[in-house]
């Protein structure tokens, strides 16, 4: 468990210059913590250039970052750095469109486990899906422990970063893809067809697919589950309605 | 993650009198932990009585206790609790029988992450599976993190732990069941009959099968893989084939 600390903190940038300065080399940025009431002197000039670059900017309790920096001297801000660039969901079309492929797209509402993440985007690129598209806020990220997840499928498989989820998948929807989200109470996932251009949306961990999310998609798929438990971890049900789609294609 | 590492300690037992005495109380002890060099005095005794209940014992370096102790006094020995009692091979059969199903069962060959082995439960609940059977050694066992990640699922799946896990995978055979090994190589998993009585073996996150292992198997299993890495995650092909097999029972 100490190994992944340290793994963990080799994204980590911390300290009014350094920050700065990996924002003006062009370094990707996931995203800037700073601590509460630090927004004075520097720190404004940078979240000025953070905004600009529209990486996202989150205000956490100073002892957040003492932990996330090791001890090291923070002074009240932190950057965590992508292990890749981010590309759009222009990218992913393309992708299919090189293939000569009807898109396949893999959409996750606010899935905060790192390890989740990683195992999607690795069973996205085994399944032959063109992208995954994560949010802005309340996702994880393509930090290290993502990447280490993903088994090396991050340097493979598009991952776009939207602001607006719900906006996302109405673009989506009018580019011609069949939306589903994984949800409880809808058709069985055998008895989906999932031929042609589509997309499937996962939920978050604990809450499941957001309200306004599940109403903007076209339908709703289920995974039928006996026993006591009523869901499946969420890469596991994503990887399960992969192979299904993928089966059908 | 400090978050982590305190839930991780609510499973240590450190010192030789508390061990002792959660050895003696009954307690379902997963594993016992003795720095190198230390088979000295009451130890000695722990050990025999270790033995005696079929708690394995590892030796290993004695910064690791001090990890696992988090500081605490571990006097060259740690017992690590398991948060359910394991439960037999013959329990599991006990289980499809009062269902009136035939069995179906999934082996785990020396799954090492316990979020991995959390997941396979819970998938195994959800997929109306009878048990699950992992190997004494080099395995993750019925801990916190492994009952966190199964989503409460251990207190419904009976997980049973076998000494060698060849002579399981024969005497499941001699019982009737057809044996399935995941690997690279074998039949499309949609091409397989997995009706009637069958075992699924998933191997380690990193080898995959052991070749024995491998060899007693009925048949090998493989899920087709595009792109540019060879593998899924083991909890997600687990899923994915424990969902084929619901379907065709």
């Amino acid at each position: 468990m100490d190994r992944k600390l340290k793994e963990t903190k080799s994204d980590v940038i911390a300290g009014r210059n350094p920050v700065s300065e990996a924002i003006k080399g062009g370094r990707t940025i996931d995203k800037i913590m700073i601590a509460k009431g630090s927004k004075t002197g520097a720190i404004v000039g940078i979240l000025a250039k953070a905004k600009e670059k529209k990486i996202p900017v989150k205000e956490v309790d100073s002892k957040k970052l003492d932990f996330l920096s090791g001890g090291a001297v923070h002074q009240g801000i932190i950057a965590t750095a992508a292990i890749k660039e981010y590309q759009t969901v222009d990218d992913i079309f393309a992708l299919a469109e090189s293939r000569g492929e009807s898109p396949f797209i893999i959409v996750l509402d606010e899935i905060e486990d790192p390890h989740n993440l990683g195992a999607i985007i690795r069973t996205a690129e085994c399944a032959g899906a063109h992208g995954v598209i994560i949010p802005e806020r309340r996702s994880a990220t393509l930090n290290y422990t993502v990447g280490k997840a993903s088994a090396g499928a991050v340097e493979y498989m598009p991952v776009a970063r939207v602001t607006n989820l719900v906006n996302c998948i109405d673009s989506l929807r009018d580019r011609g893809l069949w939306v589903f989200g994984a949800d409880m109470n809808g058709t069985d996932y055998t008895e989906c067809n999932f031929k042609g251009a589509v997309a499937i949306v996962i939920g978050n961990e604990g809450k499941g697919l957001g309200r306004l999310v599940k109403e903007h998609c076209d339908a709703i798929v289920s995974l039928p589950v006996k026993g006591h438990i009523d869901s499946l971890n969420a890469s596991v049900a994503a990887g399960i309605l992969m192979y299904q789609i993928a089966k059908q294609r």
